[in-house]
């Protein structure tokens, strides 16, 4: 290739990979702006945790898994620590995009899970069930590849990997305590600060430009301007109309829910975000809208699995239909509404369940090993208490401890520690 | 021309055009810090809205309006839904524009207008009132344009035009309750959180190096590193002189002043930053700086005109120092102050004017024709008690509703809420 | 050269210098929230006058210091304002590190300061102290370059510079009231906002790969995605390894420690991302992680020098490990790991005294003639209120007035502020 053209395409995957890396910062302020005040620090915790030890796990071995020499369209077997990989610049890319998984599951299981057993988790995420599904669809080798199956930047292999797993974790660790009363009523825990929640959804739509737009993996005129417009509107689609679908349904404009269209919007296109035309991209977000809104109360209300941050829905109901929405969209010329038939859409469905038998199989199988040696759980007097001061030592804010403990409780902060027998970092004081 | 130069150039707008969507995240900071907690779900809605229904709006009609085949130099006439449209690349770098100024205008009319009044006015600044402007500006084919009228990313285009359908929009909506009393005295009414504001801030700067670096459309190395360093050094100055300007003033260096201090320079040098030279800039950036101190003390005091975050000032007083500006400083030799004479300077106040002229009189028509259909305003209960709760069903906090009903008040959130004969979202129970 | 690939460079650099600048919102974020809330507002307004200020002040004269014709190779001596300078890409790129050393500097000394004195503080940095490091290193005629000392993005040069500045200016202004008691106890403070601090961490860690990645200078296929990905390893180290380190340390995964363990990696990998091995980041950044946990607790426990943020420790400490780290891990042939003797290692500890030498004579004896004119410290009693509302007329946050003084301490904010005969902003009324 041109030398000068390897360096402009250079460019637009390390923008790309800055990008998906900054997407972890989104993923952690939205998981901690839509869950409690006290368990915030311990979710942030996660997510720093799972960007890093999820990246050291693909360095030394995700990333063969996913894109080494193949085992019969299955597996990866080459490559573990780089050992004869020469593009850096597509590792590093690679690399951003696969403690994804895990930080959706992140947001699921949030306010009760056992950080050590979450960390576990992390580790069986990066090291074999995300790249499993990858080296098919991605490797160029892989079985689903062969098939025709056809998903850009990941709504099967990223999202929905994500939200199986997330499914799967937030059935075997349980609902948090007080969500679901002995009556089987539901309580909705509302997010200790939306403004923190609405800046992260800023921060993924903003880093999801990379993930979708770098997905091309070159600074094509023709295809990269209409991966960008087709993300954008997908997005600006599912805002809207879950806006008004909330507005008709629940009598107003629903805060939460229409910050989580926008990524509804975000996960339905990023399988078909290079196939199909912007008026493609809007309905793919409008659709996505609904599917949100009743996944959120189908999973909360009927199955009665608590997932804090409406990640499963999000990442799963409508990382399904946007790979569905390849095999109806697809303007070439094998979307089923511009004349290809049933042939795609019936791949892409083969994908879809293919991802969630593997993936809900391999996460369960290792949640009970992981059981065996950590619990999967925070006790109840951690969970009561909040994460943060029983397991980091320290609470979220200033205003937290003085005001829950001594306005409204009566009793100091440090005193509600002891009667855990835990002293927090912050009260801490030692004669040197 | 080149191939690969196509892609270079590419790459470089839609990093703009990536940074220009980013600035809305900027927008939703800014306006939700400098407004009361209790509406920070609403203003952060309203900026959800703005960008993605903007777009829309944009795709479908606004773009045609805008660089559509002229009809006299005065509207676009072609190209609706992209009909005929080849370069994506320049329409998606248009599209986040477009919503920027219906932005502007929301952070005016924060607090206490109706939401589905609002999104009648996001309809209208994205249909016609800004693609007018910008299409006798930016076609190509404008009477601006041909009389050598200078806006390089849009000092008037986008910020005047938003500053003056913001000018309009408070003055019909009125003030806040509380703001006046009955003697006509003013309240300050402080934002919730100025480190949400300062984030903000930090958003707009890091994405107007966007919105003035990509408006060259081209990676010209020639031109690109003075927009950059002018885009730069006139917020810089902005910043130093609105701190010691309000030092000299008010006795402190005050904390929301200078921070908008920055974005007075950023709106001064929006117009001539391929234009002027670095020292050019620092001057621009300057003297924006008594402009804003003076201009939000003019509106609120004098005019009596409540701008809860002070749009008005920055984006309109700004906004034609900075097309002004372009007439003194200009390098190319038409400023006044290298030499260039008057003719530069009369163009650029006949734009402003034209556009003033434009803009309140669109805006003032649209908004008697809301106001048939929409109250432009929520009721006194819903302004008391919040919009966040009342439009939304949810507060933007935890600590929120905790401490001002049970700790202060005397009463539960839900009691509060129930007075006003709503049921909101979070104290939802239900027996499925 | 190429006029294509000029302008890939271009591109390159202009995305680098653009995050660049963003990092300085993150250290905003960082100092805001790892303080306290009622110190908010000032170390705000400090950030913003640093990149400001300082950038203004490195236009002026310390690019012509830094980058000028040397006399010697100690200190450069033309080019100010920009005299005789061509290429504006490279210095808007340095300008935005030029202010770097004094924002280190702004958190070591936060919630105590003067906000006068510290902007004589920016001025000595950005004119001076740092610009004569920066010659010494980077400007191509300087004595440490002649020696072979190597630093390629300034684990020496930024971090350790302003390290060294700020632990002379901690020791001078003094720890904060209440810090140490009468029988020499440390009282830990606690930051008032973790996600805010965590936020400001993310941005850091996301302007790194422009800090880091652009000084390349040119979008290298060979070298930027090493740059890239060695910046990301070692950060990721440092956040697993301070995680698990904590852990072992104080029996919890510690929040605030974990999260600067980021940035103890990424202090690490600054002087040597262009010239080590994945495998050597990710042991740079591992062993950042135990000299940063120590090092804070040496200094706060031992030293008894009071930095609020861990500044020192993360700039000054893992800046010399950076450093010398060069010289143990260099795959280029001069690392004592790969067989490279002892040579650029000693290079290496001659670079960190000299450096360590002259900021510490050169800010000591710049403190000592600010001090004769500006007090360094607020007083007792703007301290014990808080520098928000006493020197910038308004409180960060709305519920912290109505909290504190109300329902707390049984007084208004008005009255609070009375009590020391000031009248802030936000409860001044004047009639018009």
């Amino acid at each position: 290739m041109d030398e000068v053209l390897l360096s402009v395409n250079l460019v637009w995957v390390m923008l790309g990979t800055i990008l998906v890396f900054f997407m972890h910062a989104g993923f952690a302020m939205v998981e901690a702006g839509f869950t409690r005040s006290k368990n915030a620090v311990n979710i942030i915790m996660k997510n720093f945790l799972t960007i890093s030890l999820g990246g050291i796990i693909y360095f030394f071995c995700g990333y063969a898994i996913m894109f080494g020499d193949t085992a019969g369209g299955i597996i990866g077997t080459s490559g573990f620590a780089l050992k004869g990989v020469d593009d850096l610049s597509f590792f590093i890319f690679q690399t951003m995009f696969a403690a994804t998984g895990a930080t959706i599951l992140s947001g699921a299981v949030a306010e009760r899970t056992n950080i050590f057993a979450y960390v576990a988790i992390i580790i069986l995420m990066t090291l074999v069930v995300y790249p499993v599904v990858g080296h098919w669809v991605w490797s160029g080798q892989g079985w689903l590849t062969d098939l025709g199956f056809v998903d850009f930047a990941g709504s099967t292999v990223v999202h929905l990997t994500g939200a199986i797993a997330a499914f799967v974790a937030a059935v075997m660790i349980g609902p948090r305590l007080g969500k679901y009363d002995k009556n089987g009523r539901v309580n909705v825990i509302t997010g200790h600060s939306i403004p923190l929640g609405a800046l992260g959804v800023f921060l993924l739509w903003f880093g999801w430009f990379g993930f979708n737009g770098a997905s091309t993996l070159a600074a094509d005129p023709e295809l990269v301007p209409s991966v960008i417009a087709n993300t954008f509107f997908a997005a600006a689609a599912g805002v809207v109309a879950t806006a008004f679908y909330t507005k008709f349904r629940y009598g107003h404009i629903d805060g939460s829910l229409t910050l989580n269209g926008a990524l509804a919007g975000l996960v339905g296109i990023t399988a078909g975000a290079a196939n199909v035309s912007i008026i493609g991209a809007l309905v793919i977000g409008m659709i996505a809208a609904p599917l949100l809104v009743e996944g959120v109360r189908f999973l909360e209300w009927k199955l009665k699995v608590d997932d804090p941050v409406g990640a499963i829905a999000v990442h799963g109901i409508c990382g399904i239909w946007g790979t569905l929405a390849v095999g109806l969209f697809d303007i070439g010329g094998q979307g089923l509404f511009y004349g290809g038939g049933f042939a795609l859409l019936g791949v892409q469905a083969v994908g879809v369940i293919a991802t969630i038998a593997w993936v809900s199989v391999s996460v369960t199988a290792g949640l009970f090993i992981i059981k065996v040696f950590i619990p999967l759980r925070v006790t109840v007097e951690e969970e009561v208490a909040g994460l943060d001061v029983m397991e980091h030592g320290t609470p979220a804010y200033e205003f937290q401890d003085i005001f829950k403990s001594s306005a409204v409780r009566g009793e100091t902060f440090a005193h509600r520690l002891t009667h855990f027998g835990k002293t927090p970092n912050n009260v801490h004081e030692e004669h040197v």
